[in-house]
């Protein structure tokens, strides 16, 4: 049996609706039992739901918080969720809330794993070949990482590869401004010579912002700063073009029409951009699974971050990293 | 007369392609005089056309150099052409080149203007808004930025908004990975408070990678590396969604009928992020215009980057820089 414990207070369209993707979650997977951290009146839905427990917390953590704060809010959803996985109550934790939160939560409370010097924060991408992903880490967990850091990082998104995207052989670049050898910040040179003698990393060099959503890579690695603008700016062209797109379509009757008739592709577009299905972020190196789902999520992306957590438990990917860590 | 210095061999499209633009431009403006660099043999088409100079150089850069490499090739169509602008026989420079040779090149012939600590290289993006630019910089002329050179890229965006955009109070932000204020590496938190309270500059505050192109901005800083992220990552996913586009359309009859249909929008759409309008990037803070045309460039895309030279030049740019920071 699965245990997760579920932060249901982050979500920006509240715990009434979470609490859908929690009931079908329950229904379609028999071995699993989720733990519902939140106010209790808010999650009258799930009251006498077979493996589904609800675990009352008055307090709830804001969007913008900083980590004495927060320490300060041990009886918020976000605090007790984390402990009951440090307790072993559970084997993973899922949120909607704030990123800097549940970094910060998960830091404190679950702690690196030892071996692990940097957590990091690390997003599955869709990118030009259909039902391919890419893992880029860190993309927002630390601003600046040394050499080692991310070396750290090639490591740990080599095994989210293999253990969720069942790539037997990840292939790893270091994001740079440029694809040649020698290029980029002081940390990127020295990690370059790093994972170029590393035997157990399958390490292709430096790749561009451009090249690394074309399928041909599998992990790419950068610093958190860079990485999080990386991160949010593929959000804000996607944003600019289907705003665009919406416009082309909304023309006139000729464009409506051509909408229609050609419905079908874009809907399947669409549903390869939707980040729902990814189901959300996750920060690893830390002792227990941390699955962020985004802020805005509905009941259908948060049931996909619940899975997420799920075949990271299931996968046994956190003592994956313990044992390569542990060498 | 406006005399422009035109590296004629950078293309890879050649110059026989870019000879399009030259004699194109020299007919539509009559302000103009043109100094084509490149091998003679290859430049046939331009022979006795009024107000436009062939200068012979028979050396090519290539696209990858290294600065001592670079100072070896003197005969070169960029030194030389970078060298007519430092003797006063042109006004600026236009290069579809490699970027790095012509950074360094402007760096190492033109110099610095007085004040400036460090040269950006700048792109003007397009936004959601209507017809609406951004200006970015700097996108990878250099990798790290001190809060100082930040605040250097800030004045120069400032002048270039107020001076090519005609924007009067240029709103001005600095790409960061939150909105609030001490987000952001060390750096970008020292600049945040020098800008704060500087009273030439109006300063936004930061923006995030998302918001940067929404439309509400007019100047963007950033350090080099994280820059040139931004960049490739708004080139990679709109070539990611483009490519999406293509096969939801070519999907079958009825999606090739809707393209027919929709064909206008789509047309506009296209054009608008068509980097051939904007004209290129530019590298500003040195004694003359460099103008960046992008290395696929055909005859219209050329022909938008010398337009771009042209209106630097006829808007008293540089000496607008000069003013500036000799204050």
């Amino acid at each position: 049996m699965i245990k997760l414990a579920l932060d249901m207070m982050g979500s920006d369209l509240g715990p009434e609706e979470l609490s859908k993707s929690v009931i079908k979650y329950v229904a379609d997977k028999k071995e699993v039992t989720l733990l519902c951290f939140g106010q209790k009146d808010k999650l009258q839905s799930l009251e006498g739901i077979e493996r589904v427990k609800i675990i009352d917390c008055q307090q709830v953590v804001p969007m913008e918080i900083g980590s004495l704060q927060l320490l300060r809010l041990k009886d918020s959803s976000l605090m007790k969720a984390c402990k009951a996985v440090k307790d072993g109550e559970a084997d993973g934790i899922v949120s909607a809330g704030s990123s800097g939160g549940l970094i910060t939560a998960a830091t404190l409370i679950l702690k690196n794993i030892e071996g692990v010097e940097r957590a990091g924060f690390c997003t599955p991408f869709i990118t030009a070949k259909k039902d391919k992903q890419v893992v880029i880490l860190d993309v927002g967990a630390s601003n600046e990482n040394s050499a080692s850091e991310l070396v750290g990082f090639a490591k740990l998104g080599t095994l989210y590869a293999k253990d969720l995207l069942k790539i037997s052989n990840p292939a790893v670049y270091l994001l740079s401004n440029g694809s040649e050898e020698g290029k980029g910040t002081k940390e990127i040179k020295e990690a370059y010579k790093l994972l170029k003698e590393d035997t157990g990393i399958n390490f292709q060099g430096n790749c561009e912002g451009r090249d690394a959503l074309d399928g041909e890579k599998d992990v790419v690695v950068t610093s958190g700063f860079p990485g999080n603008i990386f991160l949010k700016a593929t959000e804000g062209t996607a944003s600019l073009m289907n705003g665009m797109l919406k416009k082309a379509f909304k023309r006139n009757i000729f464009s409506k029409l051509g909408y229609i008739l050609a419905r079908k592709g874009f809907t399947e577009m669409k549903s390869s951009l939707d980040y729902r299905k990814i189901g959300g972020a996750i920060f690893i190196g830390v002792n227990g699974v941390v699955v962020k789902a985004h802020g805005s999520s509905n009941a259908e992306a948060f049931y996909h971050a619940i899975d997420l957590g799920y075949r990271l438990v299931d996968s046994h990917f956190v003592e994956d990293i313990r044992k390569e860590f542990k060498e």
